[in-house]
């Protein structure tokens, strides 16, 4: 039943906001009462608080198995954690449109545990920059925090425009924002 | 007092969010009656499409000034592109933070042509790239439209972290974008 709740209010708060969505919706469109909301989460804003916990915390595990893997170089590794995030829109689409829309909703302690973990996703990747540019595989005057946030918007970014189930795959955007970020688009003049 | 009661709101929507706040917050605030509101406009959500409308076409003129001036390069143009939207942080961005957040509140017509509106500036940003692959300036098999939303999430992104009174300077936010954009991360194996 928890899992029914989660899942319904991620459909109820993507389609109609955080503010508009009663509790009383949440229970109706899964036909029980309110006192079974209320068996499991105190209030609304807690549930929006597990939504984004659970998210982004399973979201810190799979980047934390892609760092570790040393069998790869940094290029792959950067690789993955991209697919990573694309990968989870068609599984995770909606409940991070919630998280990123709805995080002002949450109380202060709250919001400052979910930037913590934001945070930490975050810093992880600005590591494995560094880590890049310590090994000669990414140019070594670049601001590895500005241009990690640089990344992260272009990929996050996609969870408002892309459909997995359209024109181009998973794999083919990924491949493109991997072709930007290592190559980026000026002409070599070389080989021109 | 049109432009008081626009402020006011991008005040207070980007505090409170758009349905949190009442038509009574907004002229609290100011110190007039609910009267003067309506004379202005017909409801909340008209205010809302106003403030989009305003900002967006704002945008757009300043956009069509750059690409039509015929001395400088495709790569002149994204540079000066991506600092009109930097730019716009300091002045327009609560605003932009409302756009971006509250546009699910306003009816499908008014989407409809805030929308179109956002097509025309990416789409132009479309024909830039296509314009910079034609004249050489740019690599010849990137798909534009996928790049451009990328560039776009990176740049828009920015909305949401970047702060311009803080150590980052918006020439040199820009100058880190645009290195990215257009050259990429990956060591040059030639020159280590």
């Amino acid at each position: 039943m928890r899992g029914r709740i989660i899942k319904e209010s991620i459909d109820l708060f993507d389609k109609k906001g955080f503010s508009k969505t009663s509790i009383q919706d949440i229970v109706d469109t899964i036909g029980v009462t309110k006192g079974t909301f209320y068996y499991y989460f105190k209030s609304k804003q807690e549930l929006l608080m597990d939504i984004h916990q659970n998210y982004i915390k399973e979201l810190l595990k799979e980047q934390e198995v892609i760092l570790n893997d040393e069998y790869i170089s940094c290029k792959e590794k950067m690789n993955r954690l991209i697919h990573l995030i694309i990968k989870n829109i068609k599984v995770h689409g909606k409940s991070a449109r919630v998280f990123n829309r709805e995080v002002r909703h949450l109380d202060e302690t709250q919001v400052l545990l979910v930037n913590k973990y934001r945070k930490d996703f975050r810093f992880n990747l600005e590591k494995l920059m560094e880590e890049g540019i310590e090994r000669g595989e990414f140019r070594n005057h670049l601001r590895s925090d500005i241009v990690i946030f640089g990344i992260l918007g272009m990929v996050n970014r996609s969870y408002n425009w892309y459909n997995p189930d359209g024109k181009v795959s998973e794999e083919e955007l990924v491949s493109i924002y991997m072709d930007l970020i290592l190559n980026g688009i000026k002409a070599d003049t070389n080989s021109q």
